[in-house]
């Protein structure tokens, strides 16, 4: 991996690069998005039909589409028991932790009989879009469906594409079954984005729609944003690993490519304060490219995207992680909590030599889906909050706006909304008549 | 206004009504937008006060963008007093309930040495937009720039075009000094949201830009989310009061008539059990426009978007006002906080008679920017959250990764991933050689 210096020069040459891997304008795929989501809104589940026999060589309609319970009792059969096992201890992991995120309604009481609250209510149906393929992300389904359903959501609702077969893959169904998912609908692209915004025969409409997917994917959720609520678009992995002198060399190297395997867009970046530890991590990195399957994919986004940066203290270390805001942030250092609490930015933040990355993609609990491309400075991780919704409660007595509604008339006149001003002044015109 | 049964259909037909108000296609100003935008991003300051010239007349450099402490002191003077107690008044309601919404970090500690949690860190720098022009809402000025404060948010800043005088609205300008904000800049349009997202000499850049604003500003800053985190576009205002016989009818046609005023897109609507009221609010609204100053504006948006429906029952009311999923909904009825608990949707629900819209527009403290066309189904009011963001928080001890390593390595293999899988793994390499 290339070793630089940490400079200025350097730090904003990473940061014009890492934003290279932006989305430029998909201008040539929009038309063809909006014509699958304008035929969709317009003859539903027809349209459907269509565009799977036509995109997924899959003959589907009304009596096939929703995935039976024969279908599912045959995708367990087909699901190793060991693995089975292990989803299902991540699930109570993924459970515990997405619960003491809940958030309650709240009510404050005044003695003038003023009461002012948050009204916490969950959505009413989620769609879950889970991309098809032969790579099947079963870790994927849980973290996109596990907040929803502790949120409370009434129904959650999932589509994915079929095979030619007109089948979906098991290890998916398996994995939505586990979680709590309500119905899986074969469909897929952006003709089941369209289904899920506006509703078809078969696919009820949802109030949001979340999970990752391909550009027509990704263009038709952009499309029907505001309609139904969508989760943000998910950019290219990320790791950053702070280090100093006191790290393990291999486990830094491990991490590293851990995330540069996903795609040649992946990047990886070790910050150090020790050039000892980065010549050290740069070998390790080598050696273990010898032995993984995913070599060739690992090299070319270790050459784009990877980068080992040498800093002379931990504050401009830690300041270089703030501006990069990793989507995972790996802190191995002589005293990582220390290092944590000047953390700003970071999707999640993996404390200390044992909770390497994978950890948290698998199996501790907090969700996957985590800001990337410098958007932690000012997104969340996906959870329990992205399910609920919150409005406002106010109740006043008659005493309590008798107090105020000089003011608020007062207000309201300097905004010239006389309406505004009458609505309130016409509870008290008989006192003051 | 008009006077229907709530059926299946009356209700359809005014959810088909409400959704023509969402905002079409406006391909004409967007290539424009992006013209400005990308002129900003490159020249900055220069493109900036060129665009300043140009659409606002006025003279801005570098030396006088940024509002003195002597326009601020000028504006003072200029300030009614007692309009400037209730803005302060308001204020310190508006702090009160934000404060409420404060969410802490957490830790959960085990006795394995495992560590999960959530950091909540502030944004670092808001930009907040104020629009130009004759009318002055200060209230719109303390209503997005107070949940920013109460965050913790460390530097807010706000634009607003200037005159051609180059000065800035007086009322803008006190509320901003009162609400917090640290430095106002004479900047308005796109071209103000461009130096917000991409920084210029003058303007620094933000990590979220709030605050309503022309069509102009509403493409420039849907264009550029994502870059930066942007607030929800805000629709048409809108009311709906369910009501029983036992409301007042003048109490209701003046909160209808609060809300129908802002302009032509708005809508009001009565849902009632009760027929006599129906007829009775009719009457009223009629007496009360012949008082109004904004009459013609309202005159157009009841017969635009102006229902009285009356139910046959108050589930079958309720009902309705979920599926309208309405921005203001006022509950005067015998038992309100009865029919409160049944209300899924809705941005702000006004309880009892006195609690009239108003008095969340302007004094109660509860946030009056809110969801609009009925995405108060998956939206919520503007709040210290968005103001806000998590980092995941994960801690293992050796002994804690090592009771799960399998479970992991089997996991990540199960998805193809052996990086992933490694990374686990040469953490114990040794100790299972």
């Amino acid at each position: 991996m290339r070793i630089q210096k940490l400079t200025k020069e350097t730090k904003q040459n990473l940061l014009e690069d890492l934003l290279k891997r932006s989305p430029n304008s998909y201008g040539e795929y929009e038309a063809s998005v909006q014509a699958i989501l304008d035929k969709v809104k317009e003859e539903k589940d027809r349209a459907v039909f269509a565009f799977t026999k036509q995109f997924d060589q899959a003959d589907i309609d009304a009596t096939n589409i929703l995935v039976s319970e024969e279908e599912i009792e045959e995708a367990y059969g087909k699901v190793d028991a060991s693995l089975l096992e292990v989803v299902r201890r991540a699930l109570q992991n993924i459970k515990d932790y997405h619960a003491k995120q809940k958030i309650n309604s709240w009510f404050d009481s005044r003695p003038d009989g003023t009461i002012l609250g948050q009204k916490v209510t969950p959505l009413q149906r989620v769609g879950v879009y889970v991309p098809g393929g032969k790579a099947a992300y079963p870790s994927s389904v849980l973290m996109n469906v596990m907040p929803a359903k502790v949120a409370g959501v009434d129904e959650i609702i999932m589509t994915t594409p079929p095979g030619k077969d007109g089948k979906v893959n098991p290890t998916t169904l398996v994995a939505a079954k586990e979680a709590g998912v309500d119905k899986v609908y074969k469909a897929g692209g952006a003709q089941a984005i369209a289904a899920l915004a506006y509703g078809t025969e078969s696919i009820p409409k949802v109030d949001k729609i979340v999970g990752p997917g391909n550009i027509y994917v990704a263009l038709a959720k952009k499309a029907v944003y505001g309609h139904v609520s969508i989760d943000s678009i998910a950019g290219p992995s990320e790791i950053l690993v702070l280090a100093d002198e006191t790290a393990n060399p291999r486990f830094v190297a491990a991490d590293l490519l851990s995330q540069a395997e996903h795609d040649e867009l992946a990047s990886a970046i070790l910050v150090t304060t020790s050039e000892k530890l980065a010549q050290e991590v740069s070998l390790e990195v080598d050696n273990f490219l010898k032995e993984l399957s995913r070599a060739e994919i690992i090299e070319k986004s270790l050459d784009n995207y990877g980068y080992i940066l040498v800093a002379e203290t931990m504050e401009d270390a830690i300041d270089a992680a703030n501006e990069i805001a990793s989507e995972h942030l790996e802190i191995q250092t002589a005293a990582p909590f220390e290092v944590m609490t000047k953390i700003r930015n970071a999707g999640a933040i993996f404390i200390g030599e044992y909770a390497s990355e994978p950890l948290g993609d698998y199996f501790a609990g907090p969700n996957h889906i985590l800001p990337t491309n410098g958007t932690a400075k000012f997104f969340s991780p996906l959870s329990v909050d992205d399910f609920i919704k919150k409005s406002s409660i106010i109740s006043y007595s008659k005493e309590a706006l008798f107090k105020v509604h000089n003011d608020i008339e007062t207000f309201a006149k300097a905004e010239r909304l006389t309406a505004h001003a009458n609505s309130v002044h016409v509870r008290f015109e008989n006192e003051e008549a």
